[in-house]
């Protein structure tokens, strides 16, 4: 087994708050993560793939590939995005990092485990200070 | 002349877009940066202040009196916020990078000229890949 | 089980040398490090939690008690300090990077471990250019 | 058991092509990857070993040896050199990522092997947006 | 006046040496950046434009104009490309991160300057360790 | 004119305070930044050079130049150092970022200069927050 990551890159903006609490409840559970008006980040996002080299391409998969796989089902949805209000796999969901890392990997996996390779990790960094990592 | 940089971090959100303008109009001036919803990004500031080193201290200035102002003026009131909702010193003023960047720089002048130090520069990294520096 | 890190920075200084060995003996064993005056280092921190996501909070644990808790048992102790002279539970113990991260994992381990989240793993990076891991 | 992890920089040009192919069909499978006079890249290089720490020196093992180990074995033989035409353990083997780190596992590891410790990984980053981890 | 910088990477590879010069001549004068088959690097170029913040938009240049002109003119020639033998403006002339940096000024001014705006800098990166400047 | 840069690291311990004052003063001065046993620093120094592209070279000045006259002159008397008690340029001078800064330009200034190129600047970063620049 060799693992290959890919890095991406995504601004979004957020906000962390329970529904049917009051902004004083969420403001003790979330800190300044709970601003009504909410508040945003530069994400980086690392998809790391398992399998053998083929031998006919020297890769596990090619980077190409992986790279429009998650542009198209993930980047395109969250960049330049808010998280609550316009990402149709976060409705109902509090979007913490590892909320969000738990929902990428549910929709990247499908698309990139076959026979010979399968989806490794996911990790997601909010911020120079802190990052998630979810292996299933 | 020496010249002394803090750096400084904030992560907020934005929308670009002139009102009076209806969300076609923005979208085609400023693309996925008018989400109506807006999105965000980790700011990274660079705040740069020249003078004589002072024989007493061997500082230009104290960071720690650098990070007092700049945490008060500035930070308090642009971390984990709204750049158009939020922030006082932004109202009716288009987040771009360059207007933040000269506002930033309009409230932080007068708390650092003195006799012996002056305000050199301000930059903004608003992306891994952007940036805006203003001197005035 | 996901894994969120938090990063931590502290400035430290320290020299490598066996207590009992001539300066001839440690500078053949440590090199420059052995320098007697000592030398210094910008640490970085890395602690990795893993656990289950609470869904009341949809957190494995709340960054800032994570903060708190390295902070006030950890980065107080040993920044801007020197490792060999200042630090307690550095008393008579070579201040490698593998010996740090040992200490550090036995003092902050019981302070996170609970029914709900474990301490997965230590990483110090002492320069650019190395680093250490720990996983108990 | 505790990981230790030096960094190495080389830089190095590269082809991607299978001999028999076209230059279409190369084009085909690794794009302008397979530009028929090269490109290059910075690569950076992480090498990870994991052992006990030994009581006489505080170490897993010395980073000096380490760097020796690797910078001769290695660095000296990919550093500013043509992966496909100067450098004898890549000859006739496609120099993607995968295979260079595969190669780069064979040589080093005879050489860190002990009875006190092992290599563990080997992680080599091409560009700012990917990199190949293996551990055997 | 404010200056904003965008960011761009690309991968190639070159070879240092001097027509009419002996191998033996051009490894004294450039040393393993002389080797025959060449060798590579990841290339960091910052284009920095210096103008008024245009009330219509807020903006200095629209950053997505800036990244088109520099992709059509620049990036897709050197990307993925050998500069001494499949980049046209680099003809003759020895690849040095100094005449690469000139030539990419002399292209790049005169499609960004105008009446409101004017190139400020190029800045490239060749490896982690040195870049060049130059304001013309 | 053009700017070459090449940076460089050393590791080293230093201590601010003032000769003849007492800790608590130095304290109120200095901060952390006096504690009497020390701490350290990974610093980073960046070294610019301008002048015309030399065309038998196509260089301002050979890196390896640079590197040969900053290592001999500088690194090498203050990596894995105590910038108090080890360095002799350093001696009766406290060594904040600014001073050392000043005594690293006068050293390196005369071994640069000629006909043909000048020291532009010296940059010093402390910590990943705060770094000084001089120009003469």
């Amino acid at each position: 087994m060799i693992y290959i990551t890919r890095k991406f890159h995504f601004s979004a903006s957020h906000r962390l708050y329970k529904e049917g609490f009051s902004d004083e409840e969420n403001f003790k559970k979330y800190g300044m993560c709970s601003n009504p008006n909410g508040h945003g980040h530069n994400y980086i996002l690392e998809v790391t793939v398992g399998g053998e080299v083929d031998p006919e391409t020297a890769f596990v998969l090619n980077l190409k590939e992986l790279k429009d796989i998650v542009q198209t089902s993930l980047i395109s949805k969250v960049d330049h995005k808010n998280l609550n209000l316009d990402v149709d796999f976060m409705k109902g969901i509090i979007p913490s990092t590892e909320n969000i890392v738990i929902q990428i990997w549910n929709i990247i996996k499908p698309l990139i485990d076959n026979g010979q390779r399968k989806l490794h990790s996911i990790k997601l960094q909010e911020t120079e200070n802190n990052y998630v990592e979810y292996k299933g």
